[in-house]
């Protein structure tokens, strides 16, 4: 390597504020991946580009240094059909990839879609779909290939050979307060959904309380970056800025999750998560080029759902990837908590607000999700039938359920949800769910 | 350990530009010290200090808590003799320390100097002081009082228990390019200066082609944190600033410069290595108290050479350390090089300049220093009488003589020597030497 790749030379230069060369980027992301860099350097680069920023060239290049870590892309050439996915920022009750992805599907779009797991105060899809007895997120790369092949769709875990600089990159940021820099969230992002195989990808990056970046302002700089950098890496790319103060749907929890899913492949989802859904489901058909217009994608989508093509989908998804597809039929096989609790209205009035982070720590208190990577969840627990901003109550009406398998969990949970959801006498306003389009 | 003091939250601080408090400053530095901070979060945090720097309470705060870093800092309060040291930032020919120190204690003002190694293009006095056959710089904190007690002289290595966080935290900057950062030099510096049991200090700090900061106005900052901190931490400090465009006096090399002090302290310096030798002990007699003006220890520090009193200081040290003090009329035992070639001029003129960078470089060549910090030293070899900027040469006349034990090493040193003297027609102007005092 030539002295100017030492890794202490390109920090120098970031440090100084200079534009990085691809070929400095990549050593950078071939040193996160092989070790040649020290993790106090990786840290050190990730500090200075925290500060000194970059540019939309260099955030590609190093989107597409890390895209290619693994010295491989998933080559999903041999399937003819369109193939589009979509990828969330993360949110409380954002249970949308697993209904979204079989409605797409049932339109003759294929959705090869690559998700992570729960961290945080955010859930993660895999954690959801495991709750479904069986069901396997560990495919192969020729497996995931042939399922795609066979249903136009499959929704599994990060593979070891695709991206694997992420992997590395973001345990480090997690540690060094290097997590909320665009770039870095640009690259992790797109390096993993563009090395799916992907022709076109729909993000919906979330603002307020209960999202990844509260601030709207920022969430929309992050949309037009991932947006831009995505675009000018051949993906046409759209994303759609959606509000997060209040959970999304009316379950929260893995299972819970699962079962609010199959209801909106029913027919009967709340609204907002449907909403949100086919705002999504849209961009993601009109971009893959199987319709002209937002409104015949809407017809489109919302015939999945008339017609049981998605429901069907969703079932034949479960059975390839092992999983017992009956749940769809009876919820009662998914998992169980102990206890169901009702949590009721102390006083009448109107919602005033759920406070996201709230309902989302509570049910990190029943053990829904992980404070810490290696944590374990429980599928069970969370909650179910939680009241909407607006909605109107009386003193002693549910609130929500608590599902629960611990008695001081139970407790705490339940009085930690009591204190995110607000009831008062002005009947208030529901805030705009999604808010602008960006793309 | 409270989540306010996680290193994520603390590096988090630093990143947004917030003012540390002395408990988070504090925390860094244990965890630099036991292990509980990850190499990559200290390394972070530097870099963060790097680019959002610190204010002088912070930085006094780092200098503390470094100097502390071992549980202990010197304890010579049973020595009732005031005590000074010296400290340089580093040039090229600097050997002032191995006769100034003895100059000083002859003066009745003990100098308890803890010293470094070369590395890069700067020599060290300990590498110096090592090829004095025998002398041992490796001394515990009892020996060490006990020798200043008994001789108000020491000059030894760092020992494990003071300081210990400045190790690590260097060693760190090196590699994740966090080196010249003010607030960081300032706290290692005067962490183990500090540490040392001194009552004052006088500081060298050099700018320059050969020097650690090569721009004036950056070495003026640096000279006025490090007197600011250490006067706030209540040690009177001085700093002068002196050039280093060309290396100081005629000789480069360990055991060349050990020569060249001895020279010095028989009255036969060179004009240059005495002037900054003067400067410096000035300023440790007046703030040392042992004489009310510059003019006073002028003469007071003459006197050491004209009596001869700080010659025989120095034996004694040599002796008390198990060095063969025989070196001081007998040159010849200090360590040779198998050869000793004379650099001649290849043009009549006078020496424009001699680039101190060009002639370190030159003698790394040759292995006088370290490229790394675990490379052997050479102590033999370096460059004598070499020419100064000002002087007249004529065509082979003498710019220098090479010391060398390698005969490919000789060959490139000498010709890296040559172009690092530039000869030409006009006389051209000796530029000032000791440039200001601050403090």
């Amino acid at each position: 390597m030539s002295t100017a790749l030492f890794p202490q030379h390109v920090i120098a230069r970031k440090r100084d504020g200079a534009t990085l060369s691809t070929e400095e980027i990549q050593s950078f992301v071939r040193g996160a991946t092989d070790g040649s860099w020290a993790d106090y350097q990786l840290s050190a680069l990730l500090m200075a580009i925290f500060l000194r920023g970059m540019s939309a060239v260099e955030t590609a290049a190093l989107t597409a240094a890390m895209m290619n870590s693994g010295g491989v892309v998933a080559d999903l050439s041999n399937l003819k059909l369109p193939k589009a996915d979509k990828h969330s920022t993360g949110g409380v009750g954002d249970k949308i990839s697993l209904h979204l992805a079989p409605m797409v599907a049932a339109c003759g779009v294929a959705v090869p879609m690559i998700s992570g797991r729960g961290l945080g105060h955010t859930g993660g899809t895999l954690d959801k779909l495991e709750s479904i007895p069986g069901f396997n997120v560990n495919l192969s790369l020729g497996e995931y290939r042939a399922q795609l092949g066979k249903l136009g769709l499959a929704l599994i875990g990060q593979t070891a050979e695709l991206a694997p600089a992420d992997k590395k990159l973001y345990s480090l940021r997690d540690v060094t307060a290097t997590v909320e820099s665009i770039p870095l969230i640009c690259a992790s992002i797109l390096s993993k959904k563009l090395a799916e195989g992907i022709d076109v990808l729909v993000l919906d990056v979330k603002f307020g309380r209960g999202a990844f970046m509260a601030d709207k302002a920022k969430a929309r700089e992050l949309a037009e970056a991932l947006v831009a950098v995505a675009t000018a890496m051949g993906k046409p790319t759209r994303a759609i800025l959606t509000a997060m103060e209040q959970p999304l749907g009316r379950g929260v929890g893995n299972a819970l999750e699962v079962l609010e899913s199959i209801e909106c492949l029913k027919g009967r989802g709340p609204a907002d998560t449907m909403e949100v859904t086919y705002a999504l489901g849209e961009q993601m058909l009109v971009l893959a080029g199987v319709v002209q217009s937002t409104e015949a994608a809407r017809a489109k989508l919302e015939a999945t759902i008339s017609q049981g093509s998605a429901l069907e989908k969703f079932r034949e998804m479960i059975r390839a990837q092992g999983g017992d597809a009956r749940v769809v039929d009876d919820p009662a096989r998914l998992p169980q908590a102990k206890w169901k609790v009702p949590l009721a209205a102390r006083h009448r009035g109107y919602v005033q607000s759920v406070d996201a982070m709230g309902v989302a720590l509570a049910a990190l208190r029943l053990g829904a999700g992980r404070a810490k990577a290696a944590d374990p969840v429980d599928h069970a627990v969370g909650f179910s039938e939680l009241a909407k901003v607006g909605e109107r109550v009386e003193v002693g009406g549910r609130l929500a359920v608590v599902h629960a398998n611990d008695e001081v969990a139970l407790v705490e949970a339940t009085r930690m949800l009591d204190n995110a959801i607000v009831v008062g006498e002005a009947r208030g306003e529901t805030p705009r769910l999604v808010d602008e389009v960006i793309g």
